[in-house]
């Protein structure tokens, strides 16, 4: 899979990285809102479109062959920092920020602005199951069972209301190469959506492992498919 | 319902904005996947990032309070420009434009980039889902059962790889307030993941069509919730 990238940096150079693109790649989610929701003059959006296109044409004086992919920490872990919820430099992820509980349990605090809205006022049903996908998994994978999704059910309780949100996912149970998630997000009313996945543990992973123990295979890398 | 703003925008003047606001959103969706894969330096990082600062600030001159909602057309047909997933005027939208056969059939070819992914080089399975919940709340809309997404249930078949995609939706049946909807997205190795929703008629759309026939209620509009 040449989308897994080694990489040489050292923890204190990631943390650099992450200090320069965090701010940076924000910034691009503030322009993305302000699109968005601008009245400006015709006049004035023509003359900021030329702006941004000359921009555009200095990031790309360099850049990264097809997409972001995965790339591995000298620690082992993964950074999946182009990841379209957690990615720290994808413009159109939120970010969500996780953390992961000693029960292994998966929770989040985030906020979701204009650029996620569906039905006026609400979230799109949509992103509300990109948000949990991507929670889910991750419970999974804090588990040591990453994998990627075989099916997802989202179960709409509420109209998910634009603004803060928090979110949870755990593991509920596993059989062989199968591992079961659930998990909801929650809004200021509540539960507005509840969520079960089945996550398959990939090929490759299972003939890694094959020779450790075969029933119950674990990775310890968290992040290779969030 | 504050968000559904009713204008007086003509036909002319509605077509005159999509002319100058597409491609603006568009160089927008060009700069997000140019921040995502840049490798300039750090200096230029940070000069590119103090102008898109100052973009902002102009764009924010003048803008609507909140999220976008939906526009009502003269038509009376519903304007979804925000929409995370069609919106012409959202720059995380791909955007995905769809067609709607004779048959009822929703259908659309778009392409998804590097901002969309999940594992290495493949789209974010919740991604899928995000795609997947606009194409069937769609289809319902077209059978004239718009509505909120009640359940939705994805089957993930294989990976979907990040380019040129094909997605397709239709109604598979309908009882009561309920529409049960069908779809599927397909890749250059076939369908990639398969999908089924429920979508509730809400309660206003029952109460204002109660006059008119309550056991199958019809709504001229096909995109209040899409």
């Amino acid at each position: 899979m040449t989308h897994f990238r080694a990489e040489d940096a050292t923890e204190e150079e990631i943390a650099r990285e992450a200090a320069l693109y965090a701010p940076f790649t924000d910034a691009v989610r503030q322009l993305a809102d302000a699109t968005l929701r601008t009245t400006v003059d015709e006049d004035e959006i023509r003359a900021v479109q030329a702006e941004i296109e000359a921009l555009t044409a200095r990031l790309r004086a360099a850049r990264i062959p097809g997409s972001y992919g995965v790339r591995y920490r000298p620690s082992g872990g993964g950074r999946a920092w182009g990841n379209a919820v957690v990615g720290l430099r994808n413009p159109i992820a939120p970010p969500v920020v996780t953390s992961v509980g000693d029960d292994g349990r998966v929770t989040t605090e985030f906020h979701l602005g204009a650029v996620y809205e569906g039905p006026p006022g609400l979230v799109h049903g949509g992103v509300v199951s990109l948000v949990l996908d991507q929670l889910l998994g991750q419970a999974a994978g804090a588990g040591g069972r990453p994998g990627m999704t075989g099916t997802l059910t989202i179960v709409y309780r509420q109209g998910t209301p634009l603004g803060p949100l928090r979110g949870e996912a755990w593991i509920d149970r596993t059989e062989g190469i199968k591992t079961w998630a659930k998990g909801r997000l929650l809004g200021p009313d509540g539960v507005t959506a509840e969520a079960e996945g089945v996550f398959i543990l990939p090929k490759w992973a299972r003939a890694m492992l094959a020779a450790d123990d075969p029933e119950t295979p674990v990775l310890p890398d968290r992040s290779y498919f969030q």
